[in-house]
């Protein structure tokens, strides 16, 4: 078999099922491949950024990494962003890249560029087997170091004379490096610090914002007294009734530092101690209030879990824990407002379904709307680069086709990746995307207004950077354009009624909701 | 003034007039920074390709630099393949980069990455000032690396804090080292080539391919009977009635050893020795012909139209310029073809029209039909990185808003940058946009029967990952929903007909053209 064939067919035997991918000419080696390797399903996406989006919802969603395969530098290039948003989820992905052929590189054709500098950006592994015997060990070491705890980007780069030469081989799987295990000895510290009757808060991340770690989080805050708070941007959140919940991080650092208020002792699982997400004058960057002591848990990349089931376990022997029961809020009725488009959310959020959010600064009701929804999980955008909504939206839904997917998305988050939609059709996924339509960059807004020295300059609701009026967006005339089926909402009842229909209805839908900017 | 305003002054004081944009938290300082240096004009895009393709685009027809500005490494990183082909077309560049607040970079908050190792993937340099008082001086030394010969990416990485802070100002412009020149021994020598009666081609490219360099090589053709030939992708052509055409080197290896058969001596100008831009087994990378000698007149970055005057003035004085006469096709008829919608652009096409050429395989005929319009510029996408073609329309139309831009772009580089048709529409920019639709990547069908190592797979037409059928695209509605008015053509007449009304009309049009895919 060729390159690109012993690539694939290692990924398969490694439990790689879906490749996302926006190929060209130095790909198409691996393109044919698919047709060899029937096992792994090709989704095309007609931008990279949908295609590493996908491949980081996908992941989040099935637990193991999709493989992406983009066309040189450039294409990297443009999937970086969601691929950056990938690395702060710890997502695993398989990276493939496709180059020019070894003996062609030399000359520096206008496509040639270092592309391993690129994927080197992400701080993960990067490979380039070097002949087409190459291609099957080298795919086997990426796959294992895409699953290493927590999770990475594992990069392999493929010359096109690599993927198109015979001489290649399936490689035999390589088992991951499990995640590392917290000592006992820290966990029996840690029992003792929350044993201690200092003012206690426990910030858990990661994998811990799952059911077993919410679990035993809550057996803790019960029998100890301890404050326990979420991370502001995971990877994947269970939420909603029958499960334990907790208050989020706050975006600014006030915010933080308010939640944090008096405690002493601040103990950290799965995450990193909280940092604000942007610096402002006259503000800290760490956010634990001073004089109060850091003790790890669990890094990330440990099993946080099972080091709070084994805190749990010493601090708290047969505590149960606290869990939301079912409630959900009555539909509302008039215009659209910041809370009524997230109680409708809530409302008729179907059972399993899974939210994306990147609702911004439209999304400040959701999660307590959501809190007695149906159990459901929420993946969010993790490393600030927007546009990571609607391509989550199509991994997740890939990843689990008898799940609803809800993508709650601003609307200045959708022009990055607007063709996820048309993948969204193609694959006839079950989303229904709502944009919330603020026609503003009002995240901007805010933060401009958050900042103690601002020149004094006209409002910012005048700045015209800041304006997405002129002109408007028709994100129903969007959706059609593509093929999807699309409905506009200004009231809490017309939202109600177009999110019950999308939801019946198979395939992709769109409702394009007119909401008030935040204030 | 703070060091955001400072950078702004300086760069208005060196002559930049025009910044791109798509800002986040981190460059509102630099937003606000616009309100009090009003010179500066601040235009806005909803995704960073859109941003740095338009910069592109004004570099190549303003004759100097636009600056970017972008958000933090993410920001960026959506800005890179578009930069890539400015690399590639040896486009000015200034591009500012927003990055966190100096103290808070240790604390790796979730948008912190490399920016510096981003920005190093364009091969130009980098700075980043540590407090306002380095901004201008910073600003100036980026602006002179932009305008440095042949023209490159220069960034400068702003810290939030370095932007907020005072202490700034402005810095006196520093001149851009000149362009070197070539030495009269090389001029001489080279003529002393074309005087010996090999048979020699002339490969010309860069800054060449205007008015003066076409004339001195149309002179020296005349005089010696070289061949002549135009690199296959350029920053800039100038074509039309009134000016010497030459044909472009050919796409596939085969086809331009066939350009170059029975050369003994290759001279290259402007430009570099032709190579293949894929490389296919069993083929050269270099094309020049076995045993033929290649000399260099002008290095990338020389002023080669000073060589080529030089060299005209030794080898052909007396000699004129062969020019193109008013020629152009009769409006064609019928379903179209891949023919007759050039026929149509040529037969219409206004005084002083910038052509945007990213019609990829659907563009075979428009050199030819076009040769004898009226006198017009051409830019091309340099670097193969798709979705050039729309926002190199936005920057030109910003440089030159007295002149028309037509946009001829494939279907398949739309959604990479298809929310520059909203800054189209915003800036209202006299753009007439054909989109050449054959529902395919139909270069890939192309490339894949170009390869004679290709598995025996289904034929390439079955292929679901070159098929843009599913779902199509309709660019009508996309275009509307953006605002703008849009019309869909499916023979010449109609064609013709929405050709002419979109030109006579201000403001920016979109025509859906369908086409079929070339064989």
């Amino acid at each position: 078999m060729n390159g690109a064939e012993a690539l694939l067919r290692t990924l398969v035997d490694g439990g790689v099922e879906v490749l996302f991918t926006n190929p060209g000419t130095t790909e198409l080696h691996l393109v044919g491949a698919l047709e060899s390797v029937p096992e792994m399903r090709g989704v095309l996406a007609l931008f990279e950024g949908v295609v590493t989006g996908a491949a980081d919802g996908y992941a989040r969603i099935a637990g193991k990494p999709a493989a992406t395969l983009l066309h040189l530098g450039p294409g990297l290039a443009y999937g970086l962003s969601n691929l950056h948003n990938s690395r702060r989820a710890n997502s695993p992905v398989v990276s493939i890249v496709g180059d020019h052929a070894t003996f062609h590189t030399a000359f520096d054709p206008p496509l040639n560029s270092d592309i391993a500098a690129l994927a080197g950006w992400l701080r993960g592994p990067v490979r380039r087997p070097e002949d087409a015997a190459g291609a099957g060990p080298d795919a086997a070491a990426t796959l294992a170091a895409a699953l290493e705890a927590p999770g990475q980007i594992a990069t392999v780069i493929m010359p096109a004379d690599v993927s198109w030469s015979d001489g290649g081989a399936a490689a035999a799987p390589v088992p991951p490096r499990p995640a590392s295990t917290v000592s006992q000895k820290v966990v029996t510290q840690i029992a003792d610090v929350l044993r201690g009757g200092d003012t206690t808060a426990l910030v858990i991340g990661g994998t811990a914002l799952r059911e077993a770690g919410l679990t035993a989080a809550s057996r803790i805050a019960t029998a100890t007294g301890a404050r326990v708070l979420q991370e502001l941007y995971s990877n994947r959140v269970e939420r909603g009734a029958g499960l334990p919940a907790f208050p989020r991080l706050g975006f600014y650092p006030e915010q933080v530092l308010e939640q944090l208020n008096g405690v002493d002792r601040l103990i950290v699982a799965g995450t990193k101690a909280p940092i604000s997400f942007f610096a402002y004058p006259d503000q800290p960057s760490l956010l634990v209030p001073q004089g109060a002591q850091t003790h790890i848990l669990a890094e990330v990349g440990q099993d946080a879990v099972a080091a709070l089931v084994q805190l749990a376990d010493l601090v708290a022997p047969g505590t149960t824990a606290e869990v939301t029961g079912p409630q959900r809020p009555a539909l509302p009725t008039g215009a659209l407002s910041l809370q009524n488009w997230a109680d409708v959310v809530a409302a008729l959020l179907p059972e399993r379904a899974i939210i994306i959010d990147e609702s911004v600064s439209s999304g400040t009701a959701l999660a307590a709307a959501t809190a007695g929804s149906p159990r459901h999980d929420v993946l969010m955008q993790t490393g600030g680069a927007m546009g990571d909504g609607l391509p989550l939206a199509v991994g997740a839904a890939v990843a689990a086709p008898d799940r609803p997917v809800v993508a709650l998305v601003a609307d200045g988050c959708v022009m990055y990746t607007a063709s996820a939609l048309w993948t969204q059709v193609r694959e006839q996924l079950n989303i229904t995307n709502v944009i919330l339509n603020n026609h503003a960059y009002a995240i901007l807004r805010q933060e401009w207004s958050h900042f103690s020295n601002r020149p004094g300059l006209a409002s910012p609701d005048t700045n015209p950077l800041f304006d997405l009026t002129n002109p408007q967006i028709d994100f129903v005339g969007l959706a059609n354009a593509f093929g999807m089926p699309a409905s506009r909402a200004t009231t809490a009842e017309q939202l109600a009624d177009q999110f019950s229909q999308a939801l019946a209805q198979p395939g992709p839908h769109l409702i394009d909701a007119t909401v008030p900017p935040a204030a």
